[in-house]
Formats: structure tokens, C-alpha cells, sequence
């Protein structure tokens, strides 16, 4: 974490905020490139926040508004909400229509309707057509200017359209259809430079073109255009007729999304949480979590109950039960982890998942054995009885085994079921190993008791 | 996990193998884009995988470079090893110059100073090059092919040099210096059509634009180039003079493998640990972390067995210590996720975690609150002892306030002493969480003793 470019600009903003300095701080911001000015939105409370984007707003718009859509739709729409349907309806269009989108569907229902009926013209139905797209879909993150010719131009001819044309930003690839309008060929704005201006597109465009339908999910979109070094990939409607493009920086915000979402859902945090939501919004996400952990804890408190009254004639059994269950939680974490990002990462499929389980299995065999014998010797160094030492020994292995084949078969079980396997799998293994280090280990000790007894 | 297309070319690719069909593999292996390739090769056995590399090396060379290059350094050298130096230097020159270094560098030592040897010319000296530069930074992953012309040119003149150009291959900026070679602006390729040949590209070029260092840590350029939505950024050296280029397609693979790091971590699982590694790599990877783990299980054990005579009066308080520990450690780990997530993000800065820690420490003491209060009804209606519940309540609280404290405290601080914070915050954690349950909830227990044995 070194000093941030933004730390500084933020200590400025602030400041000028403090004193009223409504020029200085308008000039300040203006100056910043709109992902930086979103870092500082985001690091400033509500009040502040409100102040300097209101400010930003009234002079440089399109400024404020392109700060606005890197902060993210919700933060971006309650921004706004204090405006008038008539004054949002005017900003939005500001933006690209993906990005508008994305921020009219946040803002409360009813201010968003009235701010799609007041929208006019291309826009609005481009707004409108985005929204019509399920969420997390190639149609619903893609930009619908996408730059498509006859392929019976000429090289000349689509010089002279690239010129002409507006709204399309970021162009590096022209796309081309036939004359039913279907795609069939791409060709990169290098290419035109190299041929003569009357050359066909026909001739230059390469065929054999990778496009998503707009139903795609946009991590098969991301993962396509990662694995294939796109710069961008066409979506096509159900006719194979473009309808937008998504570029990759888009594809970015998805991989990157879906980490935080793998990463938070292995640990139980809800995916909209971080670092600066609101205390009080962040334990409403946390708790039912650690509701559902308590419950499957007292599950296997229910298991030591069980055993209650062989605790109390070897109480050593209660000292390192916790290794055994937590051990297997660790190792059954590890198998986990690796599952869930295999199985992200695509690498993992139900073809080979046999192959996965077996080498988890022994894997888990090997750290049992492993971890077995240095917890058994380091048991009877302690506790001066070597039957102690093997039932621990034993418990680990039998445990670490159940971590590994639950660390494998519980994701996958859940893939089978459309369920995320990063979401609920957690919970499940340390519960799982939680009962069984529990049940293994006091099950021996209960059968071997006497000669813990004895010796202890 | 759906059918994916490469599942279907895998089958095709070991039956073929099986009966020994070379010319069917081959014009089947030829057909492959190298990332699907590499996703077959990925998934053959280690013998599958060098026949089918060969027959396609012998005929394709660029191809199958191009797919052993997608597969990873380290795999990819390894199919590399049976081959003579010369035929291995003469093979790597099919690739970009970033990607040979990368494979030159895997190859094992003496073979890789032979290969470097023989490559002759522009290539070696590129190769080289990159290899002098520390890994994870700018100037191992850039290509060393930046196009930038003097900005005393036309945009006629720059036409004609992009169209003599023949190894920059995706070229979407186009950067101009000045006569001492120092980067100072930059123009698209889309600009250069706007205007008329005749222009100077000083006229078009924007000035402001960004780089990084060639030692920059390639996690600062992936936050730069994915924050400001760049295509490619240029490298400069240390007088500002362009180097390299680092195109997103770079970046993608920087953002995942950094977010696989910081999962993988998380768990204590090694980064070139996954799902298809071998058993016995995994298993030698994943055991000294648990080693880790097993340690410091000793160290909360020893905290329950300096109570174990409180234990022996009241075998109720080893029911219920697991509960305490373990919902303390899954609070801290949603703590430390989100921190670990927050600091890797750029989001969590020393300045701002003041704020991060007060917040987190409310969460805590409102977890605590909201878990004890529910654990101690449930533990007095199983029990039948209200001390117990108030013990459990009280214990509760100050553990997941003591794991919300530790879990942002651990990761920052190791983040200052300039260790990855995903790497160890997690055993640490753990053992806090469990030592504090412990020794809470046990030492209320030996206060109140007498309340419980009563009752109990």
C-alpha cells in the first residue's frame, strides 16, 4: 500500500470541502481522470461525497458522470436521487448506453421509470433494450454500437463510414455482414491501412470469426476473450445478426467480480460487502452466515455430548479433540479451494472430476499419515501415553480422508445442482469435518478408554 | 460445466493416439486455435501429451510453440527438454519475445544457457533482455515491439512506417517522442484515418498520457491499465525512453493468476498447486502448511489443558468450547477477507485504516452479540444451566471481537512489513481465535465454577 496518487488528491478535496473554496475545488476535480475521481468518491462520507459530485455535476457533466459510473451503479444512482426525473433523464445520456443502463435500473423503481419515459430518441430505446436482458448476459454488459459493414464495400468505402461515424469509441476491430445483415467476417483497422482503398472488405475480412449470442453468461464471454486474446467479441442475436460488441475492458470488471465473488463466498462474506460499506450493513450480511455456522456447530457439539461421559473419565480427550477437528477443517479447506478455482477456471469438468477425486483422496490419505504420526508423537511426549497417540493418529487419517473426498465430491455435487460451489461448499466441510474428527476421535477413545484410563 | 468444445476434441485426440492414427491426430491437432490446444494438453497424461506435441512440432512449429507457450512456462519447457538445444533455440524463435523468455527461462539451467547461446541476432538480445528484468515487474511481461515514431512526422509518414512495420502485431496506439527518444504523446490508429496525411502527428498526439517503469510490480500496471480502461500501456526506462508495451490481453492473465494467488493463499494451498497437479506434488506442497496449522493447534490445545481440572468437574464446558473458537474463527476469517480483498484492490491504504478497523470492530462486537445471545438460549435450553449460557454469551463476544481486531490488524501489518497479506493472515487467525475462545470461555468457566457444577 504506498502512498496513492488519490490519497493526496483526497486530502485536498476534503479540505476544500471543509473551507467552502467551491472554485478550488471544482478546478481539482476536473483535473482528475473519472476512475481516479470514483476512487475519491468512494473514500469520501455521504455528505462530502454529495457535495463535490453536486458541484462537478452542475459545470462538467459529462465529467461527473463518467465518475459516477466507475463508482458502481448503486453508489452512482443514490447520487442522483436528490435530482429531478427531467434533470437524470438529461445527465444519463451522457453516457454510453451500457453504462446508462446499468445506472437507471439502480435508481428507485419509480424515479426510473420516469426517467426512461422522459429519456428520448436512440438512447432511450437503447436503454431500454439493454435493460430487457437478463442480468449477468453478453446482452447486458455489451455496448450496442457495434461497427458492422457490407462486406461488399470497399476498403475506401469503409474508410470513409469509419469517418463518419460518432458514437463508436473504441474501434479496433470492423466487423461485416452479408446482406441479410448476418456476421460473417471481422477484419482489424490495421489491416485497411495495408491495402489499396479498393480493395473489397471481402477480400481482407477473415471468416472463421469467434462471436456470444446475447443469452451467453458473461463469464463464458470473459472467458472466451482471456483465453483467445481478444480485444473485443461481437454478440449476435438469435439470427446471428450483430447487436453489440463487448470490449475487453469490460471483460476486466467481470474477472475480477468473479474472483471477489469466489474469494468472499469461500469465507461466507456476502459479495456486495467490503472494506467501507456501513458497519451496521455489513454485520446484516454477516450474521445470517455465522447463524448458519452456529447451527451446524452445535451439530457436532451434539457429537461430543454425546460422548460426555467418556470425557469425564479422560479428560486428555477433550484437550485434543479440537486438533483433530480443526486439522481436517485445514486440510478440507485446501482440497476446497483448489476444487471451486478448477472448476471456475474451467479446468475442472465432470469428465475428469473421477480423476480429481481419486488424487484428492490420496492426497488427503498422504496429509493424514503425515500430520497423523508427528500429532501422535507429539501426544504422547505430552500426555505420556502412547494409546493417546495412536487414536489421535488414527482419527487424523480417517478425518483428513473425509476432508479431501467432501473437499471434492461437495462442490461438484453443487455445480451438478446449479448452485455456486464457492457459496455453500464451506460450510459444509467443517462441518463434515468437524462431526467426524469429533466422532472418530472420541469413538476410539471410547473403545480403547481403558487404556487411557490406566495409564492417564 | 457444461460440455465444452475441447471435451469433445480430448476424446478424439486420445483414441487417435490409441490406435496410433498420426495424420488424422495431426490434421485434427492443426485445426485447434493454441489456447483450445492447450486446454487438450492440459488434460492428457504426461505420454499422450508428448506425442501429440511432437507430431504437431515437427509439422506445425508455430502452432504448437504458440499452444505449448498458452500451456505455461513451466509445462511447456518440459515438452521442450527431450529436444537438442538447437533445435529448442531454433523452435522459441516461432514466439514473441516476452513468451520465448519466459520458456528459455523454465528450461532447466545448463539447457536454457546453451539455448540463449545459440539464438542468434535481434530475438537473442530481446530474449536476453527481458530475462535481466525482475520478475513480476513491467519489464518481464512487456513485449519489447513498441511502435513509436518521432512526433516531427506526418500522419502520412506514420502511415507508411505502420505499413513497413512487420513485427508489431497488435498495434491500437500509435506513440510518438521526441528527438531525445523521450515518450510524449499518444494517438490511435482510428485518429490517424481522421485526418489529413498531411498533419503532423505532433498535432493529433495527445501529451498527457500514462506509462509505467520498467520496474514497476505488474499488479500496479494491472490496476493502471484495468482502472483507466486502457488497451496497452508503454513501458519507458528510467530516462522515459519506450521499451516495451504491455498489451490487456497480459493483463487478463495477471489479474487471474493474482486472484488465484490470493484464494489459494487464503487456504494455505501453493500457487502451482491444482487440481490436475500430481498427488505427490500436492501432497509435498500442502503439508507444511498444515505442519503450520498442527503447531499452533498445540498451542490452543495447551491453553485447554491448563484447564483441564475445571474440565473434569464440568465435562459441559468441553461441549461447548468448540462452538466458541470455531465461530470465532469464521468471523475473523469474513474479517480478513474482506481486508485481504480491500488491500488488493488498491481500496485499503494506510491512511484509511483507522476507519477500517473501528468499523470492523463494531461488526465484531455486533456478531458477538448477535451469535452469543443466541448460542447462550440454545445452550441453556440443552444444558439447562443459565450460567452456562452467560458464559458462552460473554466468551462469544470478546472472541469475535478479538477476531474482527486481529483480522484487520494482521493482514495491514504484515501488507507494512511487506509480506503478502493472503499468505499467512489466515493461520494466525485461526490460532488467535482459537487460543482467545479457549482460554475465554474456559476461564469464565473456572470463575464460575461452582455455578456450573451445581447446576450441572
Amino acid at each position: 500500500m504506498p502512498q496513492r496518487k488519490i490519497d493526496v488528491v483526497l486530502a485536498s478535496v476534503r479540505r476544500l470541502i471543509r473551507v467552502g473554496a467551491s472554485a478550488n475545488l471544482l478546478n481539482l476535480l476536473q483535473k482528475q481522470h473519472p476512475a481516479d475521481l470514483a476512487g475519491v468518491f468512494g473514500e469520501l462520507n455521504d455528505r462530502e461525497r454529495q457535495t463535490a459530485f453536486d458541484i462537478l455535476l452542475d459545470r462538467s457533466p459529462r465529467h461527473a458522470m463518467e465518475a459516477l459510473s466507475e463508482l458502481g451503479p448503486e453508489a452512482g444512482a443514490h447520487l442522483l436521487e436528490g435530482r429531478s426525473a427531467e434533470d437524470i433523464a438529461r445527465y444519463v445520456q451522457e453516457l454510453e448506453s451500457d453504462d446508462a443502463a446499468s445506472i437507471v435500473e439502480a435508481l428507485p423503481e419509480e424515479l426510473s421509470r420516469s426517467v426512461l419515459d422522459l429519456m428520448r430518441g436512440k438512447q432511450e430505446t437503447e436503454v431500454e433494450e439493454l435493460l430487457e436482458y437478463p442480468e449477468y448476459t453478453a446482452g447486458r454488459i455489451m455496448n450496442p454500437n457495434v461497427f458492422a459493414l457490407s462486406e461488399e464495400l470497399t476498403v475506401g468505402e469503409a474508410i470513409t463510414e469509419l469517418q463518419a461515424a460518432r458514437d463508436v469509441e473504441m474501434v479496433f476491430y470492423l466487423y461485416t455482414v452479408d446482406e441479410r445483415r448476418h456476421l460473417v467476417g471481422v477484419t482489424s483497422l490495421r489491416r485497411l491501412l495495408l491495402v489499396a482503398p479498393e480493395t473489397p472488405l471481402k477480400r481482407i475480412a477473415v471468416g472463421d470469426l469467434l462471436s456470444v449470442r446475447v443469452d451467453t453468461d458473461q463469464e463464458e464471454v470473459a472467458r472466451q476473450v482471456a483465453s483467445y486474446n481478444l480485444l473485443a467479441i461481437p454478440v449476435v442475436d438469435l439470427e446471428n445478426k450483430p447487436v453489440g460488441v463487448i470490449t475487453v475492458d469490460d471483460v476486466i470488471d467481470v474477472i475480477k467480480d468473479e474472483a471477489t465473488e469466489d474469494i468472499y463466498r469461500l469465507a461466507g462474506v456476502s459479495t456486495d460487502d467490503n472494506v467501507f460499506s456501513p458497519a451496521r450493513s455489513s454485520l446484516r450480511k454477516r450474521l445470517p452466515w455465522l447463524y448458519v455456522n452456529l447451527a451446524t456447530a452445535f451439530l457436532s457439539a451434539a457429537v461430543v455430548k454425546a460422548f460426555e461421559p467418556t470425557i469425564s473419565q479422560a479428560t486428555a480427550l477433550a484437550v485434543f479433540m479440537p486438533i483433530v477437528a480443526g486439522m481436517g477443517g485445514n486440510a478440507g479447506t485446501q482440497t476446497l479451494t483448489v476444487i471451486v478455482r478448477g472448476i471456475a477456471l474451467g479446468e475442472l469438468t465432470f469428465a475428469n472430476s473421477r480423476k480429481a477425486l481419486l488424487k484428492e483422496s490420496l492426497v488427503g490419505i498422504g496429509n493424514g499419515v503425515g500430520i497423523g504420526v508427528v500429532a501422535a508423537t507429539a501426544a504422547w511426549l505430552v500426555q505420556g501415553n502412547g494409546w493417546l497417540g495412536l487414536i489421535l493418529a488414527l482419527a487424523m487419517i480417517i478425518n483428513m480422508f473425509v476432508a479431501a473426498t467432501a473437499g471434492t465430491l461437495v462442490p461438484i455435487g453443487l455445480r451438478a445442482l446449479k448452485v455456486d460451489p464457492a457459496l455453500a461448499s464451506s460450510v459444509f466441510i467443517t462441518t463434515l469435518t468437524d462431526i467426524f474428527g469429533f466422532f472418530a476421535f472420541l469413538g476410539l477413545g471410547h473403545v480403547f478408554l481403558r487404556h487411557l484410563v490406566a495409564a492417564g
